[in-house]
């Protein structure tokens, strides 16, 4: 099998499963059981990827990086929303 | 700063991010907000990573990618479980 084809494969699919994560968090408007530290840590993690990318010109890392980072923020944005409306305790 | 460090704290911070989500669910014994398809396609995603880290031999793809398997293969095992258990719908 081709490497290169192979790491863009795992790329591609780490990143587009938060696609079903985002979703299913907009469509319940819950995130109780989302951990906020995981995506808090998650999230400034994809960010250092992101600069490391960016300083290495590398874009399949600029490119997979945003795309997690942007999903990233979406699941911490409703967590914070979803959480306060509803009163849970978040961890 | 030096690039290399970067990168270590990127894999480091993204990794151990999984560290809360896990004890969150295995605390509070549920994960009906958890994504199920999320977890089975990043599970997915980050075999082919390790996969890749193994042909490469670079030890931080493999290190990284292979705490990060553990930990969310044991947030799948949990969401299976607790979800069955409580009966809730999975997405």
């Amino acid at each position: 099998m081709n490497l290169e084809l192979l790491g863009y494969s795992a790329a591609v699919i780490t990143t587009s499963s938060f696609i079903p994560q985002v979703y299913k968090i907009y469509q319940t408007k819950s995130a109780r059981d989302v951990s906020l530290v995981m995506f808090t840590f998650f999230s400034t993690g994809v960010i250092l990827w992101l600069i490391y990318g960016l300083i290495l010109l590398s874009w399949p890392i600029i490119f997979a990086n945003t795309a997690t980072l942007i999903m990233s923020l979406c699941i911490l944005f409703m967590k914070i929303k979803y959480d306060r409306r509803g009163g849970s305790k978040s961890a």
